[in-house]
């Protein structure tokens, strides 16, 4: 059996195509051409197909019997309940953290919080995003919950996408992470787990209306350009 | 493109081997041999091997380069992490149906309680087994969302098979399932929040510490053998 070849792979080409999805290059209910891709990619369509189950479990790609691959519409429902699944598993992992911590856990968090806010402070909005998720990914190892990492990788590649409509409504974006960033290891240090919760249920709730607002918005002009 | 066909081939295939292991008839660690299944079922070793991606993703089996796939170890590590996770899920699940429930929503969830509690005067474990899954994913229609619902399914039959761990060493099992059902139909009905919390984080952690209980007990009559 040779498993790694062909799914890395295919996760490559899942990558991207995925990144097309998340910074919106490629629209809701977009159709994915098979051989479109193959062929740009210079690859097997049965490399494509496989992406594309890969697409599918991460929630940026619906396959349609007899219709094929188009993108998951982003609607407001979608969203509502994207951020009401995330935030019980976000809290979950930040307090399980919390739990388990001892000696120097916690540094490898202070430290990229440090780096984050030089990114800020050069303005390099692209790797503070990228930074955005690793933050969150770097509680994995320590948790060692092998069901709730898999959920949760399932469902980053919606998470980058509903934070990239969120930021072209929100100026204050990366302020705002760092300011979440220190005090999720505030509450994480404390083991207070009723400051994680809020934490986490506040700048999430937040972030979910700004998607929510940014739909809206462009919702309202495409109506205007009809 | 045609994936139902292909997908559905596949899932079958995995819902055999997927039985085979959440009733113990293949073990921890057991090799998973392509060819013998595909030869047993007369399909192609591409269907089997598509079949276990759905198993990995399942967490049924890991596929293990350059060895294959074997069956997931149920350590206990793996059962603690395990209801970690379904329990805020159920809870999520249990309480979002609580919160939009109207007219006869509910009616489904009595209907089949009443049902099951004659199984249990029948003595019917294997149907009365089937159904107490059946009851949850009735709130997946209710609830529409798509995110957790596609989780609880990938998470689903770890939760049959840590059941079928449970029941070998509890023989009120079924009663104790009724109980839980007429109580989380209530705390529903009531939309009490409080109480649904309690009653799923106090009977799936009673499951926990059974299945627990079961690994222990294997494994000291392991130790005895050798």
């Amino acid at each position: 059996m040779s498993f790694e070849a062909s799914t890395s792979l295919a996760e490559q080409i899942a990558d991207y195509i995925g990144q097309q999805i998340i910074t919106g290059q490629l629209k809701d209910h977009e159709r994915i051409q098979e051989q479109k891709f193959a062929k740009q990619l210079e690859v097997s369509r049965g490399s494509v197909r496989e992406a594309l189950l890969i697409l599918e479990a991460r929630h940026l790609i619906d396959i349609i019997p007899r219709r094929g691959a188009v993108v998951s519409a982003l609607t407001i429902q979608h969203v509502e309940n994207f951020y009401e699944v995330v935030i019980v598993l976000y809290v979950l992992l930040a307090q399980k953290v919390a739990t388990i911590w001892k000696d120097d856990d916690l540094k490898p968090f202070m430290e990229m919080a440090r780096e984050m806010r030089e990114l800020v402070a050069n303005k390099d909005q692209k790797e503070f995003f990228s930074m955005t998720f690793k933050f969150g990914q770097k509680a994995n190892p320590l948790v060692k919950n092998t069901y709730l990492e898999e959920i949760l990788v399932n469902l980053a590649p919606v998470a980058l996408r509903t934070r990239h409509v969120a930021d072209t409504v929100n100026q204050y974006s990366m302020e705002e992470s760092l300011e979440f960033n220190n005090n999720i290891i505030d509450g994480v240090r404390d083991r207070n787990m009723d400051v994680i919760k809020k934490v986490v249920v506040d700048y999430y709730t937040k972030q979910r209306d700004l998607v929510i607002a940014a739909i809206r918005e462009s919702e309202a002009s495409a109506v205007e350009v009809s």
